[in-house]
């Protein structure tokens, strides 16, 4: 894996949580632009206000980021700003705060503080992969990718860790879990500039993604960009700002993809691609609202091509330019084979049962809504909602049981049986 | 039961489904005012378009109700909308239609209209009952309610009956399943006067319960007032119409809550109250996202006081008036025993588990999240994520067997067992 330049990390346990990875720190070794995207929740998270504040004061600077897995520090009051204060005036000047676990509870600060003082960061992959981890709560694998790409012959690196698994469902806006990212990069990029393309990106990546419908109090997406690997600045709306944009927004779409294939209970990777729509926000909304309806996940996990419940989500969102003679639907499949129409402007087709079965019960699936009155095109990630899900979801104990003990998804599900 | 004079009802097996009663006509014997709110969602089903322009065409009158249970004539294309035309036409001038049940697939109309020339309506409570069973799909009782009230000195009655119990999560407006609802009273109203209290009255209600989450192609509710019971026209705006509106409103919830007990694998009924909004939509928006959101609901299933999960869903709602330091959130036991308040002004409480567990355990909880920013309140009814709902939302024709084998919740549940 090639990793960007001047940037040293560590994951350490430092009792947040029983035995895991709790506390990673991400050190920039010379001021990096930065740029963020914060969940849009009204109740925002005493880090989500503290690392605001942080890149306003510094005008979309940053040296460091400090993150903790085990407590969100959320709803915390007074307390817990002065904690996520503490957290990040520990790491030094310009350091952005990110916390994801529990609403409600304070931070264990002592452990953390001292934490931050015994920490050695370093460049190696271990390094990396250690501070992945400390990113992690439910999640079964920690999840970190890297990629070279070239800009005017300058060859850069951009990686970035993120992780779920569990209240995904991002809304994120310029500077505002518990969906947590952090993409780090050694192209040099003007603070502006870098929070425009991370906003486009995250629009289309992390605001994206749906396992269970929630937008957490903590969403936190960070990007820093410390031109360690030379080469001229790149600033707002030139072809290489455009360039260094769709690459870090395909960047991001692979690394929210990940959160999607690990949500909690998940056993489809689903994509819902919405086309021709009048407006990319009419075909976002509605690839939103397909890829949380609880009707269209449940039919997927049965694997039924129930195209009645996804037309019944594409026609409920207010507001849309849609005309129900035009719309078709069609299933496409991962394995290759034909695509598997079932609805042609607004006509449904009569359906090949036996072909259908075959198309969803692979496990990743792809739904086209196809809205023929206009060009413009959106894709949502989601998974469906299985046993497995639904026993995550109403056991909270259960769910780090089961994921601390890394039982297969397999596992879970031979004991979890259907008997009716 | 007292039941509004002047109306004729019968239900009848005709063929559409295999062996229940599947056919349902409702006439007024005298020219009803009539008012009707249908669903939003942009594939109108042909029996809501063909309901709509009659009730134009007679500008707010109606001599007759038909419905069928089965098939849901939606996404049916030109055959769909001249079958449900040939419905209407078939018990008379002046008849709206609802239907509920498959869609995409077509009626089988010689049945129907066969069924309509032989069927008998009457005035006994058989004849009431027989109608409320025509209505049903997945719905294990007959829902019909009626009551006695009385204006200036008259005393009249108000019938309706309604059926669930999946897709539910209306959003009807004025003249636009699978939520099918008719409401029948003898007290004479003026049609614009009768239409503003419905949509009045719809909105507190039937547009006020959530059982997945899901608007359907299909959702309707007709009221028909045919003055058979004498007394002077109610008319917008007089002391007497803000009456008949309450009584109706009323009435209408209590309707609407049977929707909501009979959800399909609902083992909790849950109350949302949100109170002291800055606006009644501001209540009602974040009622409606409390209620609909999986990480609450499956909380509510695993008797979970999760408060934070409710907070998440309260500030993930756009533009709305919320100052995160006064909002308190109060679980409501509907055993009488004293409230249980969870967080104070945006400080959470020190939660004692057991006596959450004793609350949670309850079949019956309220949710009180007070935002102390204005005077307005909004009630929403919901219902939790159980095992068996998902179940019956993965497996669409387990849902009839069970359903139709009248399989109690507790028999479901036994079969359907969690060992993890």
């Amino acid at each position: 894996m090639a990793f960007p330049q001047l940037f040293r990390l560590a994951g350490a346990h430092v009792g947040v949580k029983k035995a895991a990875l709790d506390l990673a720190v991400i050190l920039s070794d010379r001021p990096a632009a930065a740029a963020a995207c914060f969940t849009r929740n009204v109740f925002k998270a005493a880090p989500v206000v503290v690392s605001d504040a942080v890149l306003r004061e510094s005008a979309g600077y940053a040296n460091a980021v400090v993150v903790n897995s085990g407590c969100a520090n959320a709803v915390t009051g007074a307390k817990g700003l002065a904690d996520a204060w503490a957290m990040s005036k520990a790491v030094g000047p310009g350091t952005l705060v990110m916390s994801t676990g529990v609403i409600g509870v304070n931070l264990p600060i002592e452990k953390i503080i001292t934490g931050i003082t015994h920490i050695q960061p370093g460049t190696t992959a271990s390094h990396w992969e250690d501070a992945a981890k400390a990113f992690m709560t439910t999640d079964t694998f920690p999840k970190l990718r890297s990629r070279s790409f070239t800009i005017n012959g300058v060859e850069y690196a951009i990686a970035g860790m993120d992780k779920g698994a569990g209240m995904i469902h991002p809304n994120m806006g310029p500077p505002h879990d518990t969906l947590l990212g952090c993409i780090l990069t050694d192209a040099p990029v003007e603070p502006i500039a870098l929070q425009n393309a991370l906003t486009y990106a995250v629009d289309r990546s992390f605001n994206s993604i749906s396992v269970d419908g929630e937008m957490s109090t903590n969403d936190s997406i960070f990007l820093l960009a410390n031109g360690a690997a030379g080469g001229s600045t790149i600033t707002q709306d030139t072809p290489e700002w455009i360039q260094f944009r769709d690459i870090l927004t395909d960047f991001s779409a692979e690394l929210a993809q990940l959160v999607v294939r690990d949500g909690e209970g998940a056993t489809k990777f689903v994509t819902v691609n919405v086309r021709n729509a009048a407006t990319y926000r009419d075909a976002h909304t509605i690839a939103s609202r397909i890829s949380t309806s609880a009707l269209v996940k449940t039919a997927l996990f049965g694997e039924d091509a129930n195209w009645g419940r996804i037309l019944a989500a594409t026609g409920s969102v207010p507001d849309t330019v849609i005309d129900p003679s035009r719309v078709s639907v069609t299933f496409v499949p991962s394995d290759g084979s034909a695509a598997f129409p079932v609805l042609v402007n607004g006509e449904p087709l009569v359906v090949d049962e036996e072909r259908a079965k075959q198309v969803l019960s692979l496990r990743d699936i792809e739904i086209v809504v196809d809205l023929a009155v206009g060009d413009q095109t959106a894709t949502y990630w989601t998974c469906d909602l299985s046993h497995v899900s639904l026993f995550f979801l109403s056991s909270p104990h259960a769910t780090h049981v089961c994921r601390n003990m890394s039982l297969s998804m397999a596992t879970i599900e031979a004991r979890y049986t259907c008997t009716i």
